[in-house]
């Protein structure tokens, strides 16, 4: 690949570089003072993901504060059951609600439908686009469709209990309702691709606590489907599969998912990253997001740690899970700064 | 070793056995009508724990129902706390709830004292051996001290954001903190096992979401610290570490703790526990205590997938995590009597 070629993308094709491509999930949102502010300017944060002039500033305002190697769209994982007709909204400091779920044959047959009500989240990306520097890539997502489907099936985000009991009491139901989801992501993605994104990543955030034998049912037979479906459209760009909380499990997901990289969550271990960079994959994480924010000697030790256990081979550098909102701008640039070996002004306001 | 041994003891030992030996985490409580009754008894759940009586008869109860081959002390882990001098009372419906942290250094001078309050617990390990049968093994147990520190740093159950940054911002306090835990627990457990108790359970039930330094330093070296504690003062009875959601990291959890046995949780892969067995390990675990409750052909079908994927070494049946309240007795009896090929009778009532 060329040195013009984004570091993430050097990264995703397998390129052990000399410091790895940084970013960190949630690095746009509540942890930075310019987002609170323009957040005020939407009704409601359903709304402000549908509006593509500042869901593009939200996606842009870290790349100004920080050298990020890469930047994510700005957009939610609950999109989708909003795009197939399930109502979405969300509480104010309590998070996502959802209406009941509709009759899972008459959303299968808004899949084709439900991608064009997204069109919004590919006009964010092509302004993101021609905005952003072209050594700096730029991301496209979405929910993982067990994840998705647990909050569709419970109406909230919540311990799973209710869905993971689903899962076991109504495999059939939920099989043809992940199979809606893989259609309609697998779509929504392709779309993103063709609108800028130039890598794709699917956030599994609830693949913990199953078992393996539901785990390769509802979560890796999903996702590689999904990679299966987008490659079918001729889209190229690579995969990011995160099945946050899997574990043991990670290393079957990895296996059996044709995704380019690999999320690590925080408690990954050096010794299954390694395996996993041994066996063909990227690697990304894992940085403890408490840490992050409680700074100081600690979190320098750690970045540290983590570049010298990973770097021998493709990897990313990034965070286990997304920036908690109360983190300081100050510790963010404290780890930028640390591993792109550039100085990074901390501005408290923007 | 003979084979009037204790099925479970042989395990720990180390013996593939023909068939598993099998036990359920929380299989004497609320799941039984008999317990409910029991426990109208006694006025709070601390003083039902510290009632040798009752709480014998608790332990008791299961083994009556079910041919289960290990009889686990009914306790609680955070009867250490109040042996220490903090305050710890149930919430009814909402769980414990824990009075101000105490000065650490005054608790380390209740570490010998602490032990002298629990001795009815030690009671009730005397009263259940000398009314189990030979062939069934008697289960001491604690909770890990990082478990027993997230609720008395937070004062109830959590998602240990607060202990986990606390670890981060005072790793002296809670290094400090640990120490008099391990003290503490040794001590417990050197009396359990002077009292009838044939094997030694630590539950790390939080062990989940802990960076691999943190999760070293937190985890891994207490409960080192606590085997050799015990070990130096002559107990020899087998160890089962259970650091429950610690993903990844149980081998390293392995490798570095002198437990014969490893608790799996639900998301363990089979691979995983096949490499603990080749390493010497005897792995207990790990069927989905949601599939338990849910039942039907799919948790037959399970059933003969852990049995087939672990029983060709060392292997004790049992669950991922404790029994779900509202459990129906006909499931745990349809689990038993296909582990043990013996009929059991449900009862609905005692």
């Amino acid at each position: 690949m060329s040195q013009t070629t984004p570091r993430l993308l050097r990264a995703l094709a397998g390129e052990t570089l000399e410091r790895p491509p940084i970013w960190f999930m949630r690095q746009a949102g509540r942890s930075l003072p310019e987002y609170l502010e323009l957040r005020t300017r939407a009704k409601d944060f359903i709304s402000f993901c549908h509006d593509p002039e500042m869901a593009a500033e939200a996606t842009l305002q870290p790349m100004r504060r920080f050298p990020m190697d890469a930047a994510i769209v700005f957009a939610d994982i609950l999109l989708i059951p909003g795009a197939l007709g399930q109502e979405v909204w969300f509480e104010a400091g309590e998070g996502p609600r959802l209406g009941p779920l509709p009759d899972i044959a008459r959303m299968a047959d808004e899949v084709e439908a439900s991608t064009g009500r997204l069109s919004a989240i590919g006009e964010t990306l092509q302004r993101v686009r021609a905005e952003l520097e072209p050594e700096r890539a730029l991301i496209g997502f979405a929910g993982g469709p067990w994840t998705v489907a647990t909050y569709m099936i419970e109406g909230r985000g919540s311990h799973r209990e209710i869905s993971r009991t689903y899962a076991y009491e109504h495999p059939e139901a939920l099989d043809a309702l992940l199979d809606v989801l893989v259609d309609a992501t697998a779509s929504y993605l392709v779309m993103q691709a063709r609108s800028g994104a130039q890598a794709l990543k699917i956030f599994e955030s609830w693949a913990e606590g199953l078992a393996e034998d539901v785990f390769e049912r509802i979560v890796i037979r999903p996702h590689r489907a999904i990679v299966e479906k987008v490659r079918a459209a001729g889209v190229t760009a690579p995969f990011i599969g995160f099945p946050r909380g899997a574990g043991a499990l990670v290393e079957a997901y990895a296996a059996a998912v044709p995704v380019q990289g690999v999320g690590l969550d925080t408690q990954a271990s050096a010794a299954m990253g390694q395996r996993l960079q041994a066996n063909g994959k990227t690697i990304q994480g894992a940085l403890d997001n408490l840490l992050l924010r409680a700074g100081g000697k600690a979190l320098d030790a750690r970045v540290e740690t983590l570049l010298a256990q990973w770097n021998g081979g493709p990897y990313i550098f990034n965070l286990g899970h997304g920036v908690m909102p109360d983190t300081p701008i100050a510790h963010i640039a404290q780890v930028v700064a640390r591993v792109t070996g550039q100085p990074v002004k901390v501005m408290e306001t923007a």
